[in-house]
């Protein structure tokens, strides 16, 4: 049952006096729930319970914590076809789509858990004690991940299930150790208070302590602003907007303490398409990506917002072949007539641009809350000359830029910002000859693709989710993936400690059976 | 030859109009030689050479940054007694710890040298396709740790050769693949040189690209300031104070694009002493911490600065011991008179609090720049009620607090700020009886000490040398052993990328023979 109410630990709580709701875009009208904000004194409780929780929880083994998230999806999939409807009545997306997030969610949750039970990722590392070392004896030392701290999550507009409540960045917390407060996204606070009581469930059901989770509403900024704020909270997980992530990353910077902020924040994911693929397969690389760029009515951070070529007959019947199939597939509705909003004044403000040449957009069958997908086109030169062509606009939208030479496209790459994700399209073997523009390429992105679409993000330990600045504010960590783990733990050193008190990955008998690097050699022997 | 200039790149480059000179402490009187300032063309020409030097230099393989980092070992090497010499006439230290610290910096880099051949530490993790998965194919995901750009290394004051031109910090980031520009500590400019001297030697013997190293001199914060600010610049290390750690972390995080700072700030070093270690041997571990306390001066960041105990007969006979020790250890030796200055400033103010009683002060054998090694007393209270009392004293000091209860000392712990160590001192068994004291100290500290004492910083794989702010600015990293690479590097995603193009790291062969994560199995085999 939805009550609008926040989550403090294991209580629900309505202290609060600000009330909102949420929206069902493709029938244009309000949801039913009233949600009410929390209060400061319902978000410092949340926060002290969280640090009293981590004394227990950050102790707890990886059996036990994989128990706790199994039971978890476990709860998630026990919410039935509700939790489905409730995601489609605050998103517009279909049930199809939410069948597949929810199924992601909880693949997520399951791959933590193997990966705890599995144990390695604590990356245990021994150097004995050498006694008789000259000049001076050897101590011994013991090293592992532990958990950092309290972690605060704020949930995704466009990954109602994958991205927020008991997401990505959710699970990779708890699996750290870390208990974790929700900032459930004001968007579909319905479905976050769903997964939120799954949570509790699950928790209570293993025996977690409370304060593991919490789940807190907020409409407006304030709330994200106090947690982030607040001492006892020692990192941050967000995915949105440049503009958001950027103000939290602001925030915890000038703390007296500052804590880390991972915050993905989108990118235009560019694709270049080679002149040999353009020559002989253009017409098919165009309806792909008509494809890529409409799916999930474009409301991914892997959207192919930005596609670069040299100009050529190819480039030509690529263009008239994506403009053509962007306006044979249906517009569909965007997550809030905020976002919808958004996407028009973005795009049109982008349009306006000097030489930016509209190719097609689609006005068929455009109800409220509906995206116009768009593809438009500019000179090489005039891209360089328009900083304000660079940034994400989030939405069916992607720009093909036309470049008059090889050394040009060059150029533009060096002068893109940070993405997530860069694409080359290419014929076989012909990328070889393009080894510079391809190193330039790899140095702006986070991940790179051959011949295929940005969209589509496998999660999975290979899969890196992030990049160069401002695609997120730290590249040297994923937010998608089992690695995502290594945001929220620290490595601890045990110096000549003793055995029966170490944690059972440093003990020398080696109870878990882990790889461990002991000594130099990575081995699972006991010492 | 100390020429008193910059190397920017290879090049010898004194364009600047500011100059000063080191300081010879132990006689009291300005060293020989005169250096110059970068100026702002400097800073920023060799900025842009290192993001040149980045494009070929990032994409060396393991072997070829091996032998550039053995190279300048046997470099420095070559330097011969040359260099301990000008080390001891820049920071009054003796020939021995010269020898000592030389031999520290030489293995840190062979240490690296040996990784990089190992090659596992890439961490290399691949996904295989799995084209006929449903209901969608599965992808072919490979990922891996490359460089992260150019970084810029403060030299400490406190480790002319280990923390400073070739030291932890410069070889960690050289292993990674990022080109460095040291900004040289101004107390031991000289020693500097010479070690820049022998990193050039060794860069063009290996045919390493020129601007993969700069060095460049200053006395003021300005030099630092612009090398953190440039845009080419990516990632940033320190070891010194928290004042300096700080700034330079604001300056980076208020960047356009925000950079990591890793800054090693320096601690307390909690020691804890339990009841029975009291009983048994209170006049042992007095003597032995005597020793610690003054070890090179105290002018450690494991100095043990916080001794915190029950009141009982054997905390007054340990009291008695360390008093008397203290005495008898001859005065040394400080790094600058600045140092010394700012000792005996920050001494008095403690000293002055309120209720602190000085227990021993060595006034013997003080010649200038000498410190007059110090312990203090207070009651528990005393010590939580003045806030002061829990910053660093950089020296020869160290502040014995004497609790009236196991719950004051545990409290006492929960409020201390971030650490780099803590110690227990325990008789057999007796600390099984303070887990929660235990815990409260392991959340508050990078490495936990048994039976021991916090300096002396072995080099090895387990070594953790960091810790929750302010230890450090990211506690998520180490700043000694090769683990401390992992600053400097960011994983890479390649997507269904050609296998020829791939790096040797992640091609099907597994050319390098190191140890993949294949499929969620961890192997050396080749697909």
């Amino acid at each position: 049952m939805i009550t609008g109410k926040n989550y403090i630990g294991n209580i629900l709580s309505a202290e609060g006096t600000t009330k909102f709701t949420t929206f069902n875009p493709l029938e244009n009208k309000e949801n039913e729930w009233t949600f009410t904000e929390a209060s400061t004194e319902e978000i410092n409780e949340a926060c002290e319970l969280a640090a009293k929780a981590f004394k227990k929880y950050s102790r707890a083994s990886g059996t036990k914590k994989a128990e706790f998230l199994r039971a978890i999806a476990d709860e998630i999939e026990s919410l039935g076809d509700h939790l489905l409807e409730v995601y489609s009545l605050e998103s517009g997306l279909p049930n199809g789509r939410a069948a597949g997030e929810r199924g992601r969610t909880l693949g997520q949750l399951r791959s933590f858990a193997n990966h705890l039970e599995e144990g390695t990722w604590v990356e245990a590392s021994i150097d004995t004690a050498k006694p008789d070392r000259q000049p001076m004896p050897k101590v011994d030392l013991r090293k592992m991940n532990v958990a950092l701290g309290p972690v605060v999550v704020f949930g995704a507009s466009n990954f109602p299930l994958a991205f927020s409540t008991a997401g990505g960045d959710a699970a990779a917390a708890l699996a750290a150790g870390c208990p974790i407060i929700v900032k459930s996204h004001p968007m579909h606070a319905g479905t976050g208070e769903l997964v939120a009581s799954a949570i509790l469930e699950a928790a209570t059901k293993t025996g977690m302590p409370n304060g593991v989770f919490s789940n807190l509403n907020s409409n407006g900024i304030e709330v994200g602003q106090q947690l982030v704020k607040n001492s006892f909270i020692k990192a941050v997980a967000f995915t949105g907007s440049l503009k958001g992530g950027r103000a939290l990353y602001d925030l915890a910077a000038t703390r007296e303490e500052p804590i880390p902020v991972f915050a993905e924040m989108g990118s235009i994911n560019p694709v270049i398409i080679l002149p040999k693929a353009l020559e002989n397969r253009a017409k098919v690389i165009g309806e792909t990506y008509a494809g890529s760029i409409t799916l999930g009515t474009g409301q991914f951070c892997t959207n192919p917002g930005l596609i670069l070529a040299i100009k050529s007959d190819g480039l030509t019947e690529f263009v008239t072949s994506l403009s053509s199939q962007i306006l044979k597939i249906d517009a569909s509705c965007m997550l809030h007539p905020n976002i919808a909003d958004a996407y028009e004044k973005n795009k049109k403000k982008a349009l306006y641009q000097n030489r930016v040449q509209v190719l097609a957009e689609n006005s068929n069958n455009v109800k409220p809350n509906f995206a116009k997908q768009v593809v438009a086109t500019v000179r090489g030169d005039t891209f360089l000359e328009n900083p304000t062509l660079h940034h994400e606009i989030f939405g069916p939208y992607s720009l093909v830029v036309q470049c008059k030479s090889i050394n040009q496209l060059e150029k533009i790459v060096s002068k893109l910002e940070g993405q997530l994700t860069g694409t080359v399209i290419s014929d076989e073997n012909e990328v070889d000859n393009y080894i510079t523009l391809i190193h330039e390429l790899e140095n702006r992105v986070g991940r790179i693709i051959f011949n295929g679409v940005p969209t589509g993000v496998e999660v999975c330990a290979s899969m890196l989710h992030g990049g160069p600045y401002p695609a997120s504010t730290d590249s040297r960590f994923t937010a998608v993936g089992v690695d995502s783990i290594k945001r929220f733990v620290r490595p601890f050193s045990y110096q000549d400690w003793p055995n029966n008190l170490l944690p059972a990955e440093l003990q020398n008998k080696n109870p878990l059976g882990i790889l461990r690097n002991v000594d130099g050699e990575k081995t699972t022997k006991a010492i």
